[in-house]
């Protein structure tokens, strides 16, 4: 008879529950591919059972309570015993990680999370074990699906984001408060995770900067139908210049052929960049609770696999200042003579350029629609708080990222 | 000082060029991820060397001689003797996987393969790890690259077969003998490896029938193009009905959406669907040298890491003998009446059903295009033997499989 590996399941949410349920559902092929069979050992939900006991008695503990309070001391705790831990709890990475790897070194023990970013894609394996050894230069994708579906609905049916929004809650794609989600901070986390794997660098959560999609507007998605461009929120980690990286979340025009511009939905996609394999593509759903439950059982037979996943450390790599990107740069101004001399005079000073101008209505309804060639981010900040001042706008300035390269 | 880990090269082509360069550059990595740097032991080529000097030297055997003698007695008896194996060799692990996980068993070492399959793509890894404990239902996709660099050609530039593929060769993308590649054995063997991952099943390569595309005309790229479909290589296993699994290589028309639908030029890309993840979608480029080596790198490095990966056996999985396919049937015809009525009265005999029939052209020019349903491929292909014996044929007829369904 094949030995038993006890696992503890801490959390009895959905995910907790349907990973519960697939991992008894799975237990003789976990056992058939691995040898050892898991048995739940104990489940605790947030801050009721005992947590010592439930330790005392399992070799995996499986954290799905998410937050960091408790997770943070029953996760240390548990690779510092040297217990094995799977997690989907990508705040805590985000904001511990490093610890949670001290810990893990200190107790000999594994710390996987795979589910934490980018529900089944296995982003986070692919990354840390194919790649391991490889120079990546830049990882980049759609890593939240609540953002995606949201965008998806503006553009193909013209919602405003509030009726995508409440849409998304109906589906269960969105939550009652969605803030997190089109804020931006849960993709800012998860990037957090990623740069920290494909550069060995100790990124911080408030090194990476975020904007979510709270702002578009019915007319952006209108401009990209126009020119068959997608909009979608982006998260970037890439290396640029020496000894720099750069890791940040916008919402971002994509040329028509772009990998990431056909993936629609609640769907997920991440791509690697690398002078060695060129660029690899993966995309599948975001994390429902299946997704998620899948991804954690895989780290579970990997934990029983043996072997420890590698985390370099390369702290001589620094968070860049500054990042060059194109704009779109939406106004809406009085229809006189003399506005666009203005605004053009601002840009100039400011080094940026422009690569074109369209002006569509007119009175009271004129909106200049612009597009800058690659530019200093902070060049085109201060521009933009100079053309905010000028009096002829009859709203805010609105900017949204282009990227516009040709691939292939 | 860290532990060093002796690579014993098996090959001094331009794969295993490639590799012992990117080992030599990438070496402090790899001793920062994994605690240890790897030394190359010593590079045997085919026939040249003594053996059992590297393998007594040798921690970690990289083969990539390719073919199957001397790379079979090789790898057995390193594994054997306790060495991991790494290696690039398709044809090898297709013909002979099992007895070679079975000597990995029995000298109690590590078996990875990562670059025999898909380039750069971690297909391998994804289906043996992340989803070792899922029910995977199918896995698909485009795993050769020189076929689809030559029907992008084809279809972008109206390039005759013959003509493409000598522009592949001057390219570097297809070999100087590319039958392999346009016969479809190759995508075969990387199908044949999947699948035995992917199921457990003791799939040998005779179980795999397989076609080329050695036979698609312009007029067939034509059709997809008014029709917006595009013409694939593509490989295929999976689930069908109870206890069976069919792996099996054909060209094949996607309609506009597919995910695999956009991936052209030399690039690869492999569908896993299973109803815990529903799909993930993998791509990137085919087998370079660079790409392969990269991917053997990855390999090394998780043998240094430790652990084993997972093969699960199920013997019981059958192979089917029929599966259902839609197909489209383009026949040159004499223009006359009663030849539709003949061949609707063939197909339906066979009970074969049309779905759509257009004639193009007239008198000595005339084609009947059909897409029919979903159909036996045994009684498809009774009919289409019925149907080549018509007198009022012009040419052989020609068929292609279809995949129509709606996603999304």
């Amino acid at each position: 008879m094949a030995s038993t590996v006890n696992v503890g399941i801490l959390g009895k949410g959905t995910v907790g529950g349907a990973f519960r349920r697939l991992l008894n559902e799975r237990a003789d092929m976990v056992e058939e591919v691995s040898g050892r069979r898991p048995r739940v050992s104990g489940v605790l939900s947030r801050g009721t059972g005992d947590f010592d006991r439930l330790l005392a008695r399992s070799e995996i503990i499986v954290e799905l309570i998410g937050g960091t309070d408790p997770a943070l001391d029953y996760v240390t705790r548990a690779l510092e015993e040297g217990r094995h831990v799977v997690t989907a709890n990508k705040q805590l990475l985000a904001q511990h990680g490093p610890e949670l790897v001290a810990a893990a070194r200190k107790g000999g023990a594994q710390l996987r999370f795979e589910a934490a970013v980018a529900g089944a894609i296995p982003v986070i394996r692919v990354v840390q074990e194919s790649l391991g050894a490889i120079p990546i230069e830049k990882v980049f994708g759609i890593v939240n699906g609540t953002t995606n579906y949201i965008l998806t609905e503006m553009a193909r049916s013209g919602l405003s984001y509030e009726e995508a929004v409440a849409q998304a809650q109906e589906l269960g794609y969105a939550e009652a408060d969605p803030s997190d989600d089109v804020g931006g901070a849960d993709a800012a986390a998860k990037m957090a995770i990623l740069a920290r794997l494909a550069f060995g660098a100790p990124v911080k959560l408030e090194d990476v900067p975020y904007e979510g999609i709270e702002q578009i507007k019915p007319d952006d998605l209108a401009y990209a139908k126009e020119l068959s461009l997608s909009l979608k929120l982006l998260g970037v980690a890439e290396r640029v210049g020496d000894g720099e990286i750069s890791v940040r979340v916008f919402p971002c025009f994509l040329y028509p052929g772009h990998p990431l511009a056909p993936i629609e939905g609640p769907f997920n996609a991440v791509m690697v960049e690398s002078p060695a394999i060129t660029e690899i593509t993966m995309s599948g759903p975001g994390a429902g609770g299946a997704e998620t439950a899948s991804a954690v059982l895989g780290d579970v037979v990997s934990v029983i696999g043996g072997g420890s996943p590698l985390f370099e450390e390369n702290a001589k790599l620094r968070i860049a200042k500054d990042v060059e990107m194109a704009f779109y740069l939406h106004l809406e101004v009085d229809d006189r003579p003399g506005v666009l001399a203005q605004i053009a005079e601002v840009l100039g000073d400011n080094e940026v350029s422009v690569r074109s101008v369209v002006q569509r209505g007119l009175g009271g309804e004129a909106q200049l629609i612009m597009v800058m060639h690659p530019v200093s981010e902070k060049r085109f900040a201060a521009a933009l708080r100079k053309i905010a001042k000028l009096k002829f706008l009859r709203s805010p300035p609105r900017s949204i990222r282009v990227i516009e390269e040709e691939w292939s």
